[in-house]
C-alpha cells in the first residue's frame, strides 16, 4: 500500500432498471406531496387512501411509457401521482355506493368516517388529481387534460353501467365488456398514453401504447372474473366464489348463460330469487356448470386475445426492445398473478 | 319617394348593454352544450340540474368583468359555463349530504333517481366543468386551472366545515366569517378574477375584482341569514325561521349567543335536546331575544362594512365607471333582494 490516493471513478456502471426503479421514483413523490390539512375531516381520509397502498400499476405504467422515450422522467412524476390519485378517488366514491365495508382489508373511508365525509374528500381528491397535470408543458397541457377529462368521465360513465347491469334484465357479452373497457381498461389507456405524450412520443406511439394498456385491462379484468371462481382461496385474498354468491353478471356467467342447455340454465339461475341455500352448495352447483360448458378454457383463450392484441401494440411501438421488455414483462406478471 | 336606395346604415347604434345582455349570452352558450348521452342515468341528471335554473349570478360576474376590460367577451362565454356547472355540482352533492327534498322546489337529484346516481352524475358535473376551462389562451390556462382548482378545493373545506359545525360546541364568529367565506364567497371572487384575467386585466385589477366578489359574497350570505329571521315569508320563498327551527349556527345566532344575558340565553338554547315544542313558539322566542339584543341591525351594520369593502375595491378597478357601475347594481340588487 501506498499513500496515493486511489483515482475516483466518474463513470458509474450502468443502474439497472427495472419495475422497482420506477416503483421506488412514484414513491419518493408521493411522500412529498401534499394535499391540505384544514379541516381534518376533508384531507385525513385522502392520505388514508393513498397509503392503503396497492400494486400502483397504473403510474408505473405512466413512468415505464415516459421511460420508452427519454431517460428522463420527471415530467412524468407528477401526472403519475395525479393518476394514483385519481384511481383512489374512484375507489373512494365506487366504495360508498357498493357499501363496501373494506378496502384492502381496512375499513373503507365511509367506514371509518362517515358517507358525507366520503363523498367531499373524494371530491377534493379529483381536484387534486386535476392539480398534479397542471406543471405539465404548456404547449402539452390542453391535450393532456383533454385526454383526462375524457377518460375520467368513461370511468364513471364505467362505473354507472356496472350497477345499471345489476337490476337490468338483458346484457350481452359486448354490453359486458363495453363496461369494464371504460371502467377499468381506459384509465390503463391514459397512464400510458399520458406518459408517452410528456416524454415526446409520436402520436402514433402513444396511440400504440394507449391500445397495449386497454388489452392488457381488458385481460387483467377478464383473469380478475376467472380467479374468483378458479383462484386460490389463500392466494386471491377474497373469497373465492364471491361473484357467483352476489350474482354478478361477469365474463363467465354471461358466457355460460348464452350456452347452457335448459337444465344447466335452471341450475344457473334457480339461486336467484331464493334465499334459503347453502353458499357452498350455490357456489358448487354453478362452478359445475361452469366446467361442463368449459367456462374457463374459453375465458383464458379470450384474455389471451387481448393480450396478443397487446403485445401487438406494444411490438409497433417505436422504442428500444429492452425498454419494452418492462412493459412486457409487467403485463405476463399481470397476467401470471393469483391475486 | 323616389327609386333612389337609401343608403345603408353601418353605424349600429349602440346596444345597451344591461344585465340581461350578458344572461342572454351566458344562456345562449348554454344551449350549446352537451354533457353526454350514455348511460342515460348519468347524464339526465347533469341536464336536469343545470335547468333547475337559478339567478345565474355567478357567470353573469364572469362576463362582465371580462368586459369591463375588452368588449369580447367571447373568451369569457366557456369558463363562465364552467363556473355554473361547478355551482351546480357542489349543490348537487351538498343535497346529498344535506339530505334535502327539493332544489328550487323540484325533486333532488337523489330524490328523483338515487343517491349512488347522484354521486356519480356531480362526479361527472366537477369533470365537465373543468372542460370548460380548456379552450382558455394556452398561456393562461395553467394560471385559470390553479385558481380554479384552489377555489373548488375551498368550497369543499367551507362545506366540511359547515358540516363540521353541526356537532362543534365552540363556534366564534370568526370561524362562521371563514366558513362562509370558503363555502360561497371564494366561489364570486373566482367567476370574477376569471374573467378579468381572461379579458386581460392587469394582476392588481384581477384581484381587486376578486376581493370584491368575496365581499359581495359574504354580504350576501349574511343577507341570507338575514332574511331567514326577518325575510317576507311569500318573497323568501323558503320557511321563514327554518334556520332558527334547524338551530343552525348563523351569525344571527352566534351574535345573539355571545351577548345573551344568562335568560336570554336560556331561551336560546332552551329548545336544544327539547323535541316537543310548536315550531311558531320556538321561532318567536328566538326572534324575540334577537330584537331585545338588536341583532337585526348588528347584522345589517355587518353587511354594510362588507358591502363597502366591495365598492372600495370596485372603485380602484381601472376600467370604464358606465361598465363598473354593471358590477355596482348587480351587487346593490343582491343586498336589496327578498327571495
Amino acid at each position: 500500500m501506498n499513500n496515493i490516493a486511489a483515482p475516483v471513478i466518474l463513470v458509474q456502471p450502468e443502474k439497472s432498471v427495472d419495475i422497482s426503479y420506477f416503483l421506488q421514483q412514484f414513491n419518493r413523490t408521493l411522500s412529498t406531496i401534499k394535499y391540505g390539512d384544514n379541516p381534518a375531516q376533508l384531507y385525513d381520509p385522502i392520505r388514508y387512501m393513498m397509503q392503503l397502498g396497492g400494486k400502483r400499476i397504473r403510474p408505473v405504467l405512466t413512468l415505464i411509457a415516459g421511460y420508452l422515450f427519454k431517460d428522463n422522467i420527471q415530467a412524468c412524476l407528477k401526472p403519475s401521482i395525479g393518476v394514483e390519485v385519481f384511481h383512489n378517488f374512484t375507489l373512494l366514491h365506487d366504495d360508498i355506493m357498493d357499501k363496501a365495508p373494506l378496502r384492502r382489508n381496512q375499513p373503507t373511508v365511509h367506514e371509518k368516517w362517515n358517507a358525507n365525509i366520503a363523498i367531499l374528500s373524494g371530491d377534493v381528491m379529483l381536484v387534486r388529481a386535476y392539480e398534479m397535470f397542471l406543471e405539465v408543458e404548456a404547449s402539452k397541457l390542453p391535450q393532456v387534460l383533454q385526454l383526462f377529462s375524457t377518460t375520467a368521465a368513461q370511468v364513471c360513465e364505467g362505473q354507472q353501467l356496472d350497477m345499471n347491469f345489476e337490476t337490468q334484465n338483458e346484457v350481452t357479452i359486448e354490453d359486458y365488456i363495453r363496461m369494464i373497457t371504460l371502467k377499468t381498461a381506459v384509465l390503463l389507456g391514459f397512464a400510458l398514453e399520458v406518459g408517452a405524450i410528456l416524454n415526446g412520443a409520436s402520436e402514433n406511439d402513444a396511440l400504440l401504447l394507449k391500445n397495449f394498456g386497454v388489452n392488457v385491462g381488458l385481460a387483467f379484468q377478464l383473469r380478475d372474473d376467472l380467479l374468483d371462481v378458479y383462484g386460490d382461496q389463500e392466494k386471491f385474498g377474497k373469497q373465492v366464489g364471491g361473484d357467483i354468491l352476489a350474482d354478478k353478471k361477469t365474463f363467465l356467467q354471461l358466457t355460460a348463460l348464452i350456452q347452457a342447455n335448459a337444465d344447466q340454465k335452471n341450475i344457473l339461475t334457480q339461486f336467484k330469487d331464493q334465499t334459503v341455500y347453502s353458499p357452498e352448495q350455490k357456489i358448487d352447483e354453478v362452478t359445475a356448470v361452469y366446467n361442463q360448458l368449459n367456462i374457463r378454457a374459453q375465458t383464458e383463450e379470450r384474455i389471451n386475445i387481448y393480450f396478443e392484441e397487446a403485445i401487438q401494440s406494444l411490438d409497433a411501438v417505436n422504442a428500444p426492445p429492452e425498454r419494452k421488455d418492462l412493459l412486457r414483462n409487467l403485463a405476463l406478471t399481470l397476467m401470471e398473478r393469483e391475486s
